[in-house]
């Protein structure tokens, strides 16, 4: 029936987000699935970024970075994002996303993402290949049409998710919280 | 086009995973969505746990734990280990879920959950209303139908995702990873 394997991170699906860095003159994108939720107060969210990333070092300077959360219309951006480096190029150009200004912090998100987290650095944990940026989100922006009585209808974004090498839509909604009461 | 909203944790879609802790003869589970990878070499997870919770103190003296990857027919098995407290119920026992043994920890995992990470505890990280705690994976287990020459074939086995207090599956495959090189 099961059969072991050897271990490996094969924690799915995840969040496939767009993460950026830098200031509205100069700034960075990366594509990073290693993401989470770490604790809701104060709410704290991580990004684990190798030291090799042009971003790595952004990040660590400024100490601020944007989770943005990229719905299906961005899945060539998230991508591209994720594959060419920007020492050799600006991604918001060759992309053809645009910068958009934040309200508690310096470094722009991406106006093309429907939600964006701003986030302020905390701490930075090494933990062998990748260092762990734990952030504190002080600002959410989103798009208008998804903010229903004052919250975020997160289901209405089509937001991507990770899974095997894949992107996909989390379009099959299968129960609501709390079916096992009913 | 955007507004602001309160800094809050609308990190999505994230995983949906059923965590089991104790030992063959007592053993719990709890349902958690604030977990992630965080790091490839040692493979590294973590699940983000309310000091409150039943699980965590048994967590934090046996030393281990089981990340189970539910399938879209463990969903009431998923919501029912999230809402009720192993304080005043064996979960396993109540939700019919059987215990497997794991290959090299003594926590047994959930024999119906298609994937089972089984984990060390490498560390507990306080940070306010949930601990961290960083496990390093050090056993996959995975039914045989998902794997494929050797390797898991993920986006088979119709995992569980959490997306604004709903489970949804992701089902909807919309690039492959390198669409931008073509």
């Amino acid at each position: 029936m099961k059969e072991y394997l050897q271990p490996s991170t094969i924690l799915a699906p995840i969040p496939a987000v767009m993460v950026s860095c830098g200031n509205m003159e100069q700034a960075n994108i990366t594509t990073i699935a290693w993401t989470g939720v770490l604790n809701s107060e104060p709410p704290l969210v991580y990004v684990s970024i190798r030291p090799a990333r042009y971003s790595y070092h952004i990040i660590k300077e400024t100490k601020e970075f944007v989770i943005n959360l990229p719905d299906e219309a961005l899945v060539w951006h998230t991508d591209f994002c994720g594959t060419k480096s920007g020492k050799e190029i600006d991604k918001f150009r060759e992309a053809k996303l645009t910068k958009e200004p934040c309200k508690q912090i310096k470094t722009p998100g991406i106006k093309e993402c429907p939600i964006n987290l701003e986030c302020k650095l905390k701490e930075i944990k090494p933990l062998g290949s990748h260092d762990m940026f734990i952030g504190e989100i002080v600002n959410v922006n989103a798009k208008s049409d998804l903010i229903e009585n004052g919250k975020i209808n997160i289901a209405k974004a089509n937001l991507i998710t990770y899974l095997g090498n894949q992107y996909y839509v989390a379009n099959k909604k299968i129960a609501e919280r709390g079916i096992c009461l009913k």
